[in-house]
């Protein structure tokens, strides 16, 4: 299987630590030997899109993926339209950050239509292609868990996402898995398996636990919940990814840690648990 | 198409108005022609089963189905002789109460192994085959939503559902299919086309909706969430079925209204969206 990876695959998404600014977190990263940060669009904004791109280049830490476009289906052609457009910033802004891949959340159901919801997806993901292509930019369609299909992610399991990329060029749009919303499907190991390798642009940890404190805020840390980290792990692997491994826990409790506490715990369960 | 379903099929699972004791739950349906009631154990043993049974009998009201067996995964082999033992009795209490089908929730992950977990679920159903058959009882699987998969069912889908029964006889163990659980699969459609008639054991609705008040108590009322309710309905009835439809809310605001009016409404709301 060869040797379980190290602090230089593991990536931190910010939303785990939001209390940090990006320069932060990027400078608390590079003194542990993270390879990798998650960024997400709205506090980029805050920090300022050069400045946090300095910042980064200047700790030595490399950008996973930026969260997060999305969010295709809307009622009318003129909203639909303006979703494209905002998709098509947060494509620039990946490539000005430097990663080349742009998590897309992609919207819920819109005029109370799950079917039609789904085609608007396909179409949106369509149109914004060529911009992405031509930005160097990845799209990567995250699978989110069914109790998110109503209102954030009319795509749910693997085998829909997979077949949904699989009807666009693979050089522009693949695949971000996350173990929360994926661990529980019966199929999660053969899907993985039918991934086509370059189609895997993210692995993103945490772990499922009971009871579940909040629909959003309740992801656990890694080892403190039901998920098989490290089987999942070496299955994406296995299926030919060698790229960062973003810890992405959205949990009131960690975020009420003082962030050095919270990054050493996060650094030492990715090690033992992945 | 043919027409809409009228109220002999309408079923009033207990859990949906618990204010009402078995006795008055049977008179205010029989008083409203709706044909079926769905009972749990728990209430069932309040009442008495005998007098459960002849408070039925008198209004003229069937039962739809008793909730539940299962919760097969425990963690050594005396608890899970205990859990089949508990299934037993389940399905005895069934044929008392002249239902022919018993809803097996089949419990959560134990010993924190999905798969090992997922193996006891079909041994464990394997088991009591026997006593069901001789005692004339089905045994309907129902498939909850993944966000239950580690505390109450390891079964997650309908296709998963339906290759685990397959493995056992047509005669003695089915599907019971929740909107709630399911809505959301984009494998739905193909998947109740795929049941064998014979299989198909019950047909629960409700609705989705959004924010979710409470995994457990939060869902909604038919039509005010975001499930296609004819639309799986008229699926379900083309795939061959054409038993009792069960109304299964567990909602604390259904639950506040006074008994008579929270069941007008399902009523009424029942014949307009399903």
């Amino acid at each position: 299987m060869g040797a379980e990876p190290g602090a230089d695959r593991l990536s931190i998404n910010q939303a785990s630590i939001p209390a940090w600014s990006i320069p932060a977190l990027a400078e608390a990263c590079a003194a542990r030997d993270i390879g990798w940060i998650g960024l997400w669009r709205e506090p980029v904004a805050e920090t300022g899109l050069a400045a946090a791109s300095r910042s980064l280049r200047d700790a030595g830490v490399k950008v996973s993926s930026l969260c997060r476009g999305g969010f295709f289906p809307a009622p009318d052609a003129a909203a639909r339209a303006e979703r494209l457009d905002d998709n098509r910033r947060a494509i620039d802004e990946a490539a000005a950050l430097g990663t080349n891949t742009l998590v897309l959340v992609v919207g819920g159901v819109v005029n109370h239509d799950l079917e039609a919801s789904r085609a608007m997806v396909a179409d949106g993901i369509a149109a914004i292609v060529p911009h992405a292509r031509d930005a160097g930019v990845k799209l990567a369609i995250e699978p989110l868990h069914p109790m998110f299909a109503a209102d954030r992610s009319v795509v749910v399991t693997l085998k829909q996402a997979r077949e949904m990329a699989a009807a666009l060029p693979a050089e522009t749009v693949g695949i971000a898995v996350d173990v929360y919303h994926v661990w529980w499907d019966p199929d999660v190991g053969q899907e993985i398996a039918a991934l086509d390798p370059e189609r895997i642009l993210g692995f993103h940890v945490n772990d499922w636990i009971v009871p579940l404190p909040d629909m959003l805020l309740g992801r656990g840390m890694m080892g403190d919940g039901f998920i098989d980290l490290r089987g999942l792990r070496r299955q994406i692997d296995q299926a030919g990814y060698d790229g960062p491994i973003e810890v992405e826990i959205f949990n009131q409790a960690l975020r009420d840690l003082p962030p050095d506490e919270a990054l050493d715990r996060i650094k030492a369960r990715y090690l033992e648990t992945c």
